[in-house]
């Protein structure tokens, strides 16, 4: 850590990258953290290699299209969609990406010749919820993913959880109703079977194939965000759909507040764009629980609970977190 | 932290409390935590100050057991059935001692000049399952207290878990059957009114009145640990009860596997006194589970479940953990 003999470093542009099974969202950022530049570019995932090479084209067309020179960038953070060890830069399992213990950090740094740092994707969006969506400055925050899985990234005491296999808050994988439809984790009645993106469009779709006489039929493409609209609308169907899986969410998110006592909870991915649409149906049940119970009144506040910001890329943006939060020890 | 100036401190005996609705057990420990002596008492909860008094009792009953003067404690550590501020030495709200915001750690420091340091009990055992039950060194750790509750004390990274009000690890309170029974939550199906100590005898006692055929109909007391040996006797109405537990019990702890990421997970209380009765229909539905899922494979192995060392009052030893750790700090 001795500063000694060292030159004043140049080089203070960290490049923040979300890396999705669909597409990779970059953001380079100056050393005041400022936006500098964004890109957002389809990820071949036709081979593990091939992923590495789009990620390294998406870095390099970035600081292309903001005129920095390579040599001037500092570090590189990585949201990777799967297991990581963070210490050795490897991705231990990334289904969607087909890298099973990829050292995508060494051949990052082998490229580009800055320091990478990686964490699973779920937890760096909590980073950078925690950082760059966080006018409280709470410290005590748990971040839900919701997509086609469901995963929660824990910060308490402004740490993030990770455990011993780096998977703390693999809430997706609560079993909720054990006679419940398989998941893809091989249980049954997963919280994600229940609440998902994925699971809300199945229920819709179900409704629809049945013949129910709804306006999600003309629903294309049938999101889980038109079914929130849908709901809003006054359509019948759609409205059962939402309350269902509001109810559910209510009592998953009560078990996370129980879990960890965060004091906030920040709700993230597709069908939360739907907004105070989507909160609304949680907090029915929330209230629901206060009318009998002090422990409820006392843990389930309806102002801790928030959807985050969606002007802001949570995944790259938490990267840029990442590599800052990493930078800052390093120097 | 500076020592000039300080002489040697020879007061180098530690005293733990545990204190619990109906007796309060201390466990005194030399400077090397060895064991030398240790005293059951009966608590006072007609007041708040007689309950203070019990402790006092108890603690100065102990050192003149032993032969050591009030002058030579070093620190008292103290675990409150409740919700505790530690810094401020305040319990703020344990029920069962009618204490309400009382200055616990101020009053005691009063009698014995000596430091005080309280957290919640079930926290407090968890401390003395790291630090005195623990021969693997495992560093991310779930205790699970089965009582007339159920609770969790959680440590990840060698570091216990508070939350924002320390309450994290309220599982008991995860609702798991939302038209269940009620709780004393004032919720519908909480965990703990499924595989409590309480829960466990309930079922037996229905069993019993509804007028089955049951070696229990004879048991006085009707404890959970009957239940579980007349289960392993072959009684089948103890039988249906224990492994409806047990795989209850078995989700809920792949659900605080999947919440912390533990590596493992021990077992305390009433219940788990039956021993390996006690874990066998638990591991019996985590291999169901691991029939269907390669996550279950992966996550829930039986050698990272077991029952805390009966031998020790995890409560009392947890309090000497608590204060051996914040003596080191100060010292």
């Amino acid at each position: 850590m001795s500063e000694s003999g060292r030159s004043p470093n140049p080089q203070r542009w960290l490049m923040g990258v979300d890396i999705g099974g669909t597409t990779i969202v970059t953001q380079l950022v100056d050393a005041g953290l400022r936006p500098v530049q964004e890109l957002t570019v389809a990820t071949d995932v036709s081979s593990p290699d091939r992923t590495l090479a789009s990620i390294a084209s998406a870095i390099e067309r970035t600081l292309e299209a903001a005129g920095v020179p390579v040599e001037a960038l500092a570090a590189i953070g990585l949201g990777v969609p799967g297991q990581v060890d963070p210490v050795q830069g490897i991705s231990r399992i990334a289904v969607n990406l087909h890298w099973i213990d990829y050292p995508v950090g060494e051949r990052l740094t082998a490229i580009f010749g800055a320091p990478c740092f990686l964490e699973n994707d779920v937890r760096v969006a909590t980073l950078g919820v925690y950082r760059f969506d966080n006018p409280e400055a709470c410290q005590n925050l748990v971040y839900v993913s919701m997509g086609t899985g469901v995963a929660a990234g824990v910060i308490l005491e402004g740490k993030l959880l990770r455990g011993r296999n780096g998977l703390a808050g693999e809430v997706g994988h609560w079993i909720v109703d054990p006679n419940g439809l398989p998941c893809n984790c091989g249980a049954r009645g997963c919280l994600e079977t229940l609440v998902s993106a994925t699971a809300v469009v199945r229920q819709a779709r179900a409704a629809v194939e049945s013949g129910a006489d709804t306006v999600l039929a003309a629903a294309a493409p049938l999101t889980a965000k038109a079914v929130y609209e849908a709901a809003a609308a006054g359509d019948l169907t759609a409205s059962v759909i939402v309350n269902r899986v509001g109810a559910e969410l209510g009592r998953a998110l009560r078990n996370v507040i129980m879990a960890y006592d965060a004091e906030a909870i920040v709700l993230g991915g597709g069908p939360t764009r739907a907004g105070a649409r989507y909160l609304a149906p949680i907090l029915t049940e929330w209230q629901r629980q206060q009318e009998t119970s002090p422990l409820a009144r006392a843990m389930l506040r309806p102002a801790m609970l928030r959807i985050a910001d969606p002007a802001r890329n949570m995944g790259a943006w938490g990267a840029v977190a990442l590599v800052a939060q990493q930078t800052t020890l390093a120097t």
